[in-house]
């Protein structure tokens, strides 16, 4: 990924491993700072606050946050995993990085587990950028079929799933980096994906790159799909289940919809960090309802600095579910770091016969 | 329509005839101000700037306005239609009103063309409220019948069809406050309708009468209706095709959708000044593309005044269409004026046969 002109990873260790550097998204895409987190109470408020995100970006932090906590406290491992596994219910590259790190800290002593931890968290980092990649290249080749003539291939993506929301490449996004970078033509319409407008975020990082896109508001994208203005689909996945039904930031549901229904092509990229194989339907997946003030105030750019207007009226109520789930009949497939899979359990179970 | 405790239209004659006053919804919901329009000029500039908004006030306005006009000129009659005909593509209750006022006053000699035309745009106001009233006792039956059990019947509607979209009443929300008139508990789940939020004009003005709502982001619709939460869609209209296909805000297609896929029952309100005889197909509709300001920048409540913050990142294009259509296979039915149609050729014409 590239930030203002250089190359690094969004999650860094620092100070001699005594701390992780992370871009901070709370403040992207006005202000490109980056936050140190040295403590578990660092790292939960950065997950539970959106100071990081994005499904498998969330998984490697904590994992990250693990190795921060044994290295104050080599005891502390079961209190650091229950922490974080707290900070947010529905992405499940939480529970499976904790998963991870609890099944390789747990049998070492107490004097090298702070060691083992940030090795096995830097191993967990370089993995996810690993398979972003290899979801890169799966991808590019839809990208390429979808193509209709000598314009740009016209992909439309909800949220954002492009590098800040892993180590690097993204998922969603990372078939359009790797297509971008050799050539092929691509312009990608974004939704602005509210409440929290992470659209907003892949605008920023498809500039960063110099990749054509549009922002839209999420209310658009069914239109531009019945206009023939749409050749694919791609979003990203916080959880999918081992039947292929995918959990992903609310509203992917309905531009899943009308994909079907103006026969767009849609495709989920998919880690298999995320996918639960312990859940077969979508009603197993807890749906997180995050705060209405996330709905009540726009955050933007006054000229001078980061501000919020409130948009709702005073007296009226809100609601905020954070996610919806896409049933496996609307995909088109999973592009999985394994290559693409059918949405279905025997679709998912032919690329990962051992999980 | 109750603001601030009076009963008022949102349309109203001022100074004698040389005015109208209009209640200024590019201020709502954080300011109630009536705007004063006493020329031609003003009257295109309130309807092309959303001042007044809403396909049957916008009718209702143009028709004024060219009462305004003639009483200036009285040979202005062709310069006005122009003029007004100009600021707005999608809705056709311009179109309608302004042929309907070309017909009833070019025959009429210059002396009296003013009063004529006065005359006339108070009939088309008068007119429009006893058709939203109508709409409203149609609708209040479909509500009663989707209601489940003794919890309130749960309607989802995007962007704003109630009285401030009209003279008085509403369209689609003209059921809801008919049956809250009449003790039916109803609870409205409100888009936010980005990009110009609508949802706050339809959130302020359900709380002005008392009706229980909820305000969401466009995303949540969906999962509300994959989670049983609603029993009813309600939308608007800008444009009806005689076929019974519905061009209304645009994300509402997004919503018939999910309806269809939930099995909802999704219902559009077609006052029949909305009805556009002469377009079969949705494609022949004209889809307004608006400034790609609406979506770079949110309008909201700073705490002392209207502000609005930069969403979009500068250097990211914008789109902005601002309807889209819902194709008749997805509605459930229509309700007009003179009772719910079918969504078919054959279903309007039942009600109009000689329109």
């Amino acid at each position: 990924m590239r930030v203002e002109g250089s190359w690094r990873r969004t999650i860094e260790p620092a100070a001699h491993g005594d701390a992780v550097d992370v871009l901070d998204q709370a403040r992207l895409p006005y202000e490109v700072k980056w936050l140190r987190l040295a403590e578990l109470a660092d790292v939960a408020r950065a997950i539970r606050d959106m100071h990081v995100r994005g499904a498998p970006l969330i998984g490697v932090t904590a994992a990250y946050g693990v190795a921060l906590a044994l290295r104050a406290d080599p005891g502390a491992l079961d209190t650091a995993c229950a922490t974080l596994a707290a900070t947010r219910p529905t992405a499940i590259n939480l529970r499976w990085a904790l998963d991870r790190m609890r099944r390789v800290v747990a049998p070492v002593p107490a004097a090298s587990r702070a060691a083992v931890a940030m090795r096995e968290a830097v191993a967990i980092a370089d993995e996810d950028i690993a398979q972003c990649a290899a979801i890169g290249e799966h991808g590019v080749a839809l990208l390429e079929a979808a193509r209709r003539g000598d314009g740009p291939v016209r992909v439309l993506t909800h949220c954002n799933a492009g590098w800040l929301a892993t180590v690097d490449w993204g998922t969603a996004l990372a078939p359009i980096y790797k297509a971008h970078e050799r050539g092929i033509p691509v312009h990608v319409w974004v939704d602005e994906t509210r409440p929290r407008n992470q659209g907003m975020l892949t605008a920023w990082e498809l500039a960063q790159h110099g990749v054509p896109h549009t922002v839209i508001a999420d209310n658009a994208g069914g239109h531009l799909m019945q206009r023939g203005e749409v050749d694919l689909c791609l979003v990203g996945t916080d959880r999918t289940t081992r039947n292929g039904d995918v959990c992903n930031k609310i509203g992917t549901y309905l531009k899943a919809l009308a994909a079907r229904d103006c026969e767009v092509p849609f495709y989920a990229a998919v880690p298999s960090s995320s996918i639960d194989w312990t859940v077969g339907e979508p009603a197993e997946i807890p749906i997180e309802e995050r705060a209405g003030d996330e709905v009540r105030f726009v955050a933007g750019f006054d000229g001078a600095r980061i501000a919020r207007v409130a948009a709702v009226p005073p007296g009226s109520a809100v609601a905020n579910p954070a996610f919806d789930v896409t049933p496996r009949r609307l995909m088109t497939g999973l592009v999985t770091e394994r290559g693409v899979a059918a949405a279905s359990p025997e679709g998912l179970r032919a690329l990962f016969p051992a999980p």
